[in-house]
């Protein structure tokens, strides 16, 4: 595992896990973690059970007892490590967004294409996919429970930048992020939306803004130069991204879809949600009550019609058959464990596993299609 | 009262109730209802206790007993009886919309101000303003108790076209209805984002569309003409419509609005719903519950930070004291006498009321907007 | 109609509204309303639109041209009144409860059969049966939809006796008010776990309690004697009253119920809530969102099953259709509507309305079994 | 790790992931577990991670290199198991509930308090005490957020019995399970009340009850006599139970408690709710929500009172720091990594571990008390 942050403890967690609860083909050794500083990492690897610390992934890709590289650093690196392990034959497992350009991104999709020739997988993290009840929003779908699709509602709120006066962070630097709201967790709703529907934008209308544009510098973000403890950095990334996207068409008609990102939607901490309309049904989700799934069967008795609280907690629901007894909840994490049986499952029986690079690089062209719309005043623009 | 459909009903009983639960400064007398039909109008003038019967609106308009005149017809007739009442000196209550064209909503709003000169006064029916717990919202973001706004999220999602083979009606008819989603309840929740919030939309980027094209003609809608059962009408109405806004600032930013309004929302019945997220605390608001209203304060502990459920039928809260006690729901139907009660108060205190024939005209201004940047492409459209 | 109290303000609603809404057989004409003070009762006759006002109950039930009595009074003078009009031949509406003890029920009861063998009708106003839900949730667990009743909780919840510093009323002396949360609240409880289910309560166990024994003395509670600020006054009614209950069998097993009723449940208001689990499913109702009835069905798909909200306003429930379009929500005294409706036509039809006296006398047995029971360690005490 | 089961898989995972996220004072080694049959225990080591597996629990508590033994088995062998490890020195985490009869629990009780002074520490594994938000539940009300406790409702209701056709099980019969719901789930509920408010039971008053008394045997249960296909076993166990109970006073007034333990509950899988009235204040909770805390303060403005739904994913709030972000939930095992990490501590740190077998006798005894009642009419009945 390469990078040792927040995601670098979930990612952990699921190699974790996993094995304890699924039947998996292959049984993963967790091996060796990789981070740029000495101290760091071997915190890392001693807290999060790895058997070695490394500071160099060069060193690591090119060992021969590696077989599986899971990419958990910044988005900016993504790139190189990937299509450098692809091409030392590892598989590899890259947390989202795929990468900070679609031009990397395209680099990357290419060397999985490649990879996947020689048997090697590649895998991009978006992991809410496997939270069951968003499994089971799309299977739902699938078998025809909501009839067609005709509107789709994705929006991921956070609040972490309600305060003006909280501090400039690397996060909200252009040069550094990437991106700000959307490419952060407007890239979930955009994955969401489609992966649940199953299918795909084509193009969209809509506007990024950043509601404060200045934040005080402290720490790390003063640097070397600051001296003023009143002195304020300029946020470079976007704090809200609204937009509207018509999908491929199912059946005639291009589904209509409205997005929205924001990390200054007060009180929601963590609210991707999703609310989908057919055209015999609606399901709706929300990761804040990530164990429940909103369905409603406009086939009920018109009597009795009403929505419904599935608790996808039984033993029939996607993944939940190793867990709890039904009505024992499933945790943030948990959708980690579900993506490492997937990708060591696809690994054993040689498919293609899903999420792949390609997908993550239509997520990105996406996300570069809403900003290209933006500077343009806010008109439709395909994507790609 | 002008008109004998389902508004008429719902007029009717604001009228009838309002002067038993609030001490009126004039008591309302309900005098004439008026229809095109004489044995329609006859049964409702019967079934909703007015005094008299009349199919001749320009006769009624002419009475020297008749002080008020309540227009609940179809949009297309506003303009022409609105502007007839108030050269005659009547005061004018009108329903949403003020009328199908700004350009009749611009002769209404001078025929009002003219009116205003004369102490003749002209209020437009926003009712849902008068739900306690929208009036208590707006209270609140008045008082200051969410800080600045940022942004808003006004919806008003209904799915009774959901079916596709429902029939075409007279409203699904653009040349007879005005417009679809959009002027039906999309001007609701325009008004509600702006009354809540105090501020007002000054540019709208957005997209009208049609989901279903064609329906069964039935009865009065396949004509003289029709013949063969499966002879289908065009709609030619929107059935959805979404667009972002963006609001006169408020110290400095200005708020970010979104928009839906749809027939389509498979499962939502009457859902006008809003979210404010503030500076420093948010509120939210669903008209399917309208006696709670969702409230978060960011300035309380941090421990003990949560939307929460205000019940708003305590006393104190907006209307509230001549109804029932403390969790007693109110229902639909209250907001028109509510708005009976402001509207003779305005009356005999010779102010203003609101929203005015001026805020009812913006509304369509709005509207308008929104449908011009819809057919270009959806770019960013100035309000006027 | 004999009262002008809160309820009197509630009936008169019931008997304006009615008729405008619903086809009634009969039409009710508001003739006389009767209070102790003249002032008070000239006040109510004016403010609820009744023809003329009196102070002489006796003298009105003597007039010819009076048919129907609606008792709005404090439980202690029902029993009189009642049994005196049904004597008279008029028909009688009465307040719950119906009686402050068993014995005078009793012969309200007797009176009431008496007056029913010459086509008088008598009705206790249980008005919660007739919120649409309620009446819904009856009419599904009668249709079998959630087979066989196994398990009935019901409770009664307010919070207005929290603040022990509220002062002392004649609510809270047994000798005027006859009960406390037991009889004002519980009672309606029972009667609506008793109608929703179809079943009746032949034993219960259970204890009564009063949380604040003292409360202050204020205005006319402090009365002739006091002097002094502090004076206190002894509460002499319940507090709070829990029992459990056997209803009689459906199918061989007695289902179980548990009831609460209290003033001391904080932060609810009015929550009147009801679950019940049958054999193959469950329903849920709360009288804080009274449009909503929550529904289980065991039989839908095991992938499937979820609580639904089914929002009871869609014109094919019980008593929508000459209401408001779906979603458009009804509010406390919509049931005094469907009460007036109800009761007009029982009579025009000659028909036993319900719930009958006979029932009302039922739930006021209920309620002295529960005291008795509380008075014997919680035994188990028959129903009579 | 002595047992192998349900709960074998949930403590595992507790051992496994608490020291990955919690800096421990000593780090636990998996060494051993231990189960009856071979097959079985070999197949639990290898999935849950365990060093050795082990066939006799006697040799494993000799063994010197043990130093603390997690008892997971059926409640029938707790007693045994618990004070021959407490008697060799063992530290002991035993499963709830303490044992299945009050003189097993008294002699593990009395085996504790020995052990406790020669530093040799017990606790009982009632885990949803170390759900975060039942742990801020309990803080705030002990820093006097509710004021006076005065109600507490506390429910486990669960419906995996519902079907009457569902198979006999050893959990069904008395001689084996010691207890249906009420020892099972009713002991959670219990414990869950008197953690939160901090007072303890002193008398209870209530009934149990078994709803379906014969079920099909299959397989297992059908033991070697069986023959014919529809034969059918006694449950000689409880399905529910409802009981009153009075706790120590706080201040006076001994608080009311109102419980319920069912297999019946139609459409609760895991519905083990609280909620507590107080002067000042309620809180109330829901396991299958687990994530929230509802919090009604009697002392915000009036305005603006209601009940909050507090997200306790706060890095501030109890346990939360080291997992995941604000808005990232927490699922059912949790509560075990939690569970480890206290009674680490308190082994480290020499202190008295809680919940103490001490009070996991007094549970012992409330549930003792309820039967004792059922079985005399429902009369009030001492705890002890």
């Amino acid at each position: 595992m390469i990078g040792a942050g927040f995601m670098g403890a979930a990612h952990s967690q699921g190699w974790r896990v996993a094995p304890r609860f699924f039947d998996l083909p292959l049984q993963p050794e967790m091996a060796v973690v990789v981070a740029r500083t000495a101290a760091t990492v071997e915190t890392a690897a001693q807290k999060w059970g790895w058997a070695e610390a490394a500071t160099d992934w060069r060193e690591v890709i090119a060992r021969d007892d590696i077989d599986l590289v899971d990419i958990v650093t910044p988005g900016d690196s993504h790139a190189e490590i990937a299509v450098a392990a692809l091409k030392a034959g590892k598989h590899v497992l890259c947390e989202k967004p795929l990468a900070n350009t679609v031009a990397e991104a395209e680099a990357m999709a290419e060397a999985a294409a490649d990879a996947a020739e020689r048997g090697v997988r590649a895998m991009v993290g978006f992991t809410y996919r496997r939270v069951p009840a968003v499994t089971h929003a799309r299977n739902m779908i699938a078998a025809g429970r909501i009839g067609d699709v005709r509107q789709v509602r994705a929006a991921y709120r956070q609040d972490w930048l309600r305060d003006e006066d909280g501090p400039m962070t690397w996060r909200l630097d252009k040069s550094r992020a990437g991106s700000g709201a959307l490419g952060d967790i407007g890239a979930h709703a955009i994955d969401l939306a489609e992966y649940v529907t199953g299918t795909t934008l084509t193009k969209v209308a809509g506007t990024i803004e950043t509601i404060v544009r200045e934040r005080p510098l402290l720490g790390e973000t003063r640097g070397l130069s600051g001296t003023a403890s009143n002195e304020t950095g300029e946020v470079t990334v976007d704090d809200v991204a609204t937009f509207t996207g018509r999908f491929a068409g199912n059946g005639g008609f291009e589904p209509i879809g409205t997005f929205e990102a924001t990390r200054f939607a007060t009180g929601r901490k963590n609210a991707l949600t999703l609310e989908v309309s057919g055209s015999t049904g609606a399901i709706a989700f929300d990761l804040e009550r990530l164990n429940e799934l909103q369905f409603y069967d406009a086939q009920d008795s018109s009597l009795e019609q009403g929505f419904r609280t599935i608790l996808v907690t039984e033993a029939e629901h996607p993944y939940l058959a190793p867990w709890w007894p039904a009505g024992h909840m499933l945790g943030y994490e948990h959708g980690f464990s579900h993506q490492v049986k997937d990708f060591v499952e696809a690994i054993a029986e040689g498919t293609e596993p899903s999420p792949s690079f390609a997908e993550g690089l239509h997520v990105q062209r996406v996300l570069a299609a809403v900003e290209d719309s933006s500077a343009e005043d806010a008109r439709w623009t395909s994507v790609r």
